[in-house]
């Protein structure tokens, strides 16, 4: 129902105009279309941006494609907003339409590292995010369109990678921890592909309520006060898709079997730090390559098949010591046949600062400039460090029936409830 | 997008369907029509669901007329998915449906006792609901279509009213503190009439999740494990949408004022207490006979003229102390023109109880029944005692820019930051 | 800062912030505060945009007042779309905010000429909106906050009215047959409190297809080709909504039994060509005044009893003969107990043109201006006139199983089908 | 306990709940989630429901199988309703419900038959949907499913490819030319995740007014008289999505580059026969394998570069004339580089009836069954053959502004205005 109202102030003749379900029509002029055209940004229509959760929610099929130029208009929104609440913050017209630009740019390009199911692919391959972007963003493909739109490849890299040189508020827009486009498009869009309600925000009055505030003599994004209330269903929206979509037990299960998977698929790994050997993977490839190789894991991955099953669930410090108990007594039954996942490999989805010192969202009030948590109560109990894990056992060693039961019994003795039944 | 959830096993011929943007169709049988047909069912057309906060939100004009509606509809389905989930807890298929006839009923009728703009006419009047419900019911207009229903009116007074005596499980669906279908009906409908997102949760996660569970060897209404997700989602839509809505000082201040306009208008408010003159009283003879009056109260009401100007607001216990130093200043300077107002006048729209002891939902983990709170860490951050105060002053006998002046410098000295910009 | 989140009428320095379901947040600057802010504006809030259509549709209890909003927030985008894509017809900057700033108030106070229930009303005083307009605009309390925004009463009128002078594109979008925000924002909103899905259009493609079209050497509002689908959704939305909701039989036949109460509600309807009694009238005041006056028609419109029971309806020109039979029929038997309703009394509701001389909206096709009907053939079938008739008795008088037995033999000698089962 | 959160192959015993965005919930017992677990049901995910679209609207990345879902659950609230509605076509509770498990596994499995990319594959290979269909059918990994469900896959065959002796209703229902479940979804769902509008349909009204008619002593599904709005609104929904989506002009072109490119993937096309080879093809792979060919056309697909321009589109059977003369005027310039396309290729999708003679919906109107084109004046408009005409030219051979301008050329001489922009 929410429209993308842009101004197409700078509207070029070939420009373009795309549907998108989350954000209405996204804009692009002539020289964003040529930098939509590159080869390696059409590539993200190969990648999905939930990677393996279609397991457990089919519809979760989008691509990092969409998602990119969701970021785009979200970003391009927040930016306008910016603009018009801390008109301040802006030398001349001429300086906003810059940097505009170049937030533009980086928030379609910013996911051009990634490799098939980045997650599994990084535990194969290591995290090589930077380097992969910096050699890409070196390729002629993009050199040339982000030339012909006066945007410095440089500039782009320090974006994405979070240079500590960059522009402290289009930084926080493109790669920041907390206030950034990439996450409001993907809590929205997520939601909606899911069919999870619960990573719907108030996208408009946190928009609305984003300002530039001057913290240690140095421009930040921040929210202005009445915008709490928007911040706190922000943070409450990563919460819940957290909870319901991206530590969700079937995904977390299939990415486990997609690492050991691709090991076998890629047994000299080092051949992908080649950028043009990385570039020529990607999801389909990935699933259609597999069929080659033999083995339960790959006909779990394309037929759906449980190998790992969930034994126990725990999600508050007060479980740790139940939940050491449990993988212990499952390892002595079982040795590797357990697995024992923590949201540590997902960091990044979770709310608002895990360690209690990270910085987190400022907020102006009355003038003074204060931390999120003083400002609301609620920020203020959710943060702090999470403390998920789930415990699996495969399938082929192990009984999931008796693991479960196992669990059961140290939980009830240890009076610890766990979270999830199972 | 909507769903027809509703069986229609015992159509009958002269039912209805009824158009409803949040649950789709919803149908009545002939009897139910006859029941909507009474006069005092009608007369919930002409009492406004949310009061005065149309004059914070303007499209928020929905009437308890279809919210009660509503709550018949998801009620209904709450009761469906138990037949499903939990059938040992039904003896038979007759006695299942003369549940849920009564269900129905008493969910159509549970509102019969408000008196216009209910929280300013309660403030007026005292809370009479009981009494007012019962005289109500014993109305001819009702017992007739109640009789052709098979439905007791005692047992509809019982459920609405919580008597001790009633079904426990019907009794919570009706007018339960926690997974009532009022609640589930108007969180989502005053989400959409106000346009705010907030409340929007995962009903049809937590209706599939409801379970009949067994408590000290009585039966309880409870959620499965697999819905505490769905469960969160629904406390946070309630913390939500008080934050934005409910409690959101426009709306209090109104209320505020209307508290004054009633007792010029009723004079001798016991004279309502005849039931008859009681329900000639609805939000539209309220606004329109305001008109008689003078004052510029009545002028705030008519034509949204700002009366109490917020000076600050806090929501954290640690606040107490300098919501007290503030109040003190304020009274200080303009005594009786100063109004602070604390959640405690709202105190049902709250998320799961604001006082520790208070019994929350049972959730069925491995076999076991725990507190949610046990259940989910997100649950028992947010439940105990709530500590939202708002200090208002009067405009007409004070500054509000006065106010927020004395109040900000006190927050600063005090390093207590309150919630909201102002 | 230039924003607020909700108004108040003391800080009109501030602009506002308004939440709306369709169109997310509204801002206004504090000029067009003060504008929303007069008595004559806030009376909007108690008429209802869908006049009785509640007591077919419950949840349609949205006002004249969100609607007012509403066509200023999609007026608005429409106007800064045609800035985008039209920019040669506008000769400056300041030339484009004039006008966006007339625009605006003219959208805001487009509707201040109705009165209760509108059509009913008009039966009753006579359609005097030209001039009653004209009286209020010249109102104190509107000549100071326009004369604040630099608008001239008179343009606003001449907007309102479609006076000939008036700019053509600004009238059309005001007071146009086709392309009017008016319609724009009620067909989506209508659809979204009713629940029903007709109304939904593509509105961010409308919007970004509008041109400035130049047709005989004058500027007129129309369509780029690649707009024609999204103007032939609107075209249909308009179909649909009027044979779903604005002619729904309910609706219609409480109309006429509010037209008969008004004229014992108001024996001298000439009392109210005065201004100040016009005003002090609205749906509030209608329904709860009647409460004094006995009758059927009273209990009729208060508690939802039918009155007018539908006998047959048509809509199409080969219908007119059986029709005519049937309604002759039915007035041998029962003379005035008949109420022959049809479609002229809404016909501003109804699409594209009805007589084929009408003009309709223009296209843009390869440099040439078309008319729609000859770039789409979809709206080239619907264009043309409407036949729609409903054919209604009296309860008290006629039964109306025997009225549809009547016409249902008519019906079946004469090969005649009827639209809709009754 | 029958209901369970996620697919769980390990755990049939239990069913499965499985969120979806467009009908909520979809619930499956632990038959059924046999039966979704066949490699060839899973291998739907890797075809897409609407092929290459995604390039023209990036968020269409929906699979069959999400749409196979979608077909099972509305199909089964469709039957569902017939069992409240009709209730006398039903014999026994016994043969509803067997009815009931023979619909929703047809549904499921009714796009078994498709290969990669459905109508490039269909030009390449042949429509042999009905053989494959039944080979895939008799694969052990379905017929073991199907017979622990009590279902024929005789039965279900039938109904998928219309076999004459099959229950006209279920028949309807699976693969008929209006009101089947398959369309009633995809509409929904295509609208859903292209985020085009134009899709939404009144679904709840149109399933509520479904009825078994008696049509010449034999039963066949119809639509009751009160349901005509509802059904105008879905033959709406198929025309919007057909000129808005399905003939997008992008989509159809890349199709057009598609079939090149499978006729050199498949030099010898028989090889597929084999249902074995068939089934090892989906879009992943087909996407995937032709990065080994060469070819403008393999990059035309994998990074979206236009192969085919669009000179001029039609579509009604006024331009015939003019659209030959195009056609011919384009071809004397570029012989085999212009390509026509027309909406015979995709018929199916095309609304009621394009030939005048077809049999249309049924509807039952005061206890008679007539045509839906006499019962909604809007129906008999749109029915009659369509002539959609769309005309392109290979951007290697031809210049698309030339081709332009030649078209425009001769519809301005020939007064024939086309349809749309290009």
């Amino acid at each position: 129902m929410r429209h993308d109202y842009e101004p197409r102030e700078r509207h070029a003749r070939k420009g373009k105009r795309i549907y998108d379900p989350i954000h209405g029509f996204i804009e692009l002029d002539a020289g964003e279309v040529a930098l939509l055209s590159a080869p390696v940004v059409q590539r993200l229509r190969r990648l999905r941006q939930l990677g393996l959760a279609y397991l457990a929610f089919p519809s979760a099929e989008h691509s990092r494609f969409s998602h990119a130029l969701g970021a785009l208009a979200i970003g391009t929104r927040a930016f306008d907003a910016l603009r018009d609440h801390s008109p301040e913050a802006f030398d001349s017209a001429a300086a906003f339409d810059e940097q505009r630009a170049l937030l533009r740019a980086s928030l379609l390009l910013h996911d051009l590292g990634h490799g098939p199911f980045s997650h599994a692919c990084e535990a194969v391959l290591g995290v090589r995010h930077e380097l992969r972007t910096e050699a890409i963003l070196a390729l002629p493909e993009l050199r040339e369109p982000l030339g012909a739109l006066d945007v410095d490849p440089n500039a782009v890299l320090g974006l994405i990678t979070g240079a500590p040189g960059a522009d402290p508020v289009l930084r926080e827009l493109v790669s920041g921890p907390n206030l950034d486009a990439d996450r409001m498009d993907y809590l929205l869009r997520d939601a909606y592909f899911t069919g999870v309600a619960g990573g719907t925000y108030d996208a408009a009055q946190l928009i609305a309520s984003l300002r530039i505030l001057e913290v240690d003599g140095r421009p930040q994004l921040g929210v202005d006060g009445r915008g709490v209330v928007a911040l706190e269903s922000f943070v409450l929206a990563r919460y819940m898709m957290f909870a319901t979509v991206y530590f969700h037990h079937t995904t977390r299960a299939f990415e486990r079997v997609l690492r050991d998977v691709l090991q076998r698929l890629w047994p000299d790994p080092r051949r992908l730090d080649d950028v043009a050997e990385f570039l020529a993977w990607d999801d389909f490839r990935v699933i259609d390559d597999i069929r080659e190789l033999d083995g339960e894991d790959v006909r779990a991955l394309r037929e759906r098949r449980t190998l790992y099953g969930l034994a126990a669930e725990f999600n508050a410090d007060r479980d740790l010591l139940t939940f050491g108990l449990c993988e212990d007594a499952l390892r002595a039954r079982w040795g590797n046949g357990v697995w024992s996942d923590s949201q540590e490999q997902l960091l990044h989805r979770l709310p608002l600062g895990t360690a209690g010192a990270a910085p987190t969202v400022r907020v102006q009030l009355m003038g003074r400039v204060v931390d999120a948590r003083s400002a609301s109560d609620l920020i203020a109990k959710l943060s702090g460090k999470a403390f998920w894990r789930k415990l699996f056992v495969r399938t082929d060693v192990a009984s999931v029936d008796e693991a479960r039961a196992i669990c059961a019994d140290i939980i009830a003795t240890g009076g610890q409830p766990r979270l999830f039944e199972v």
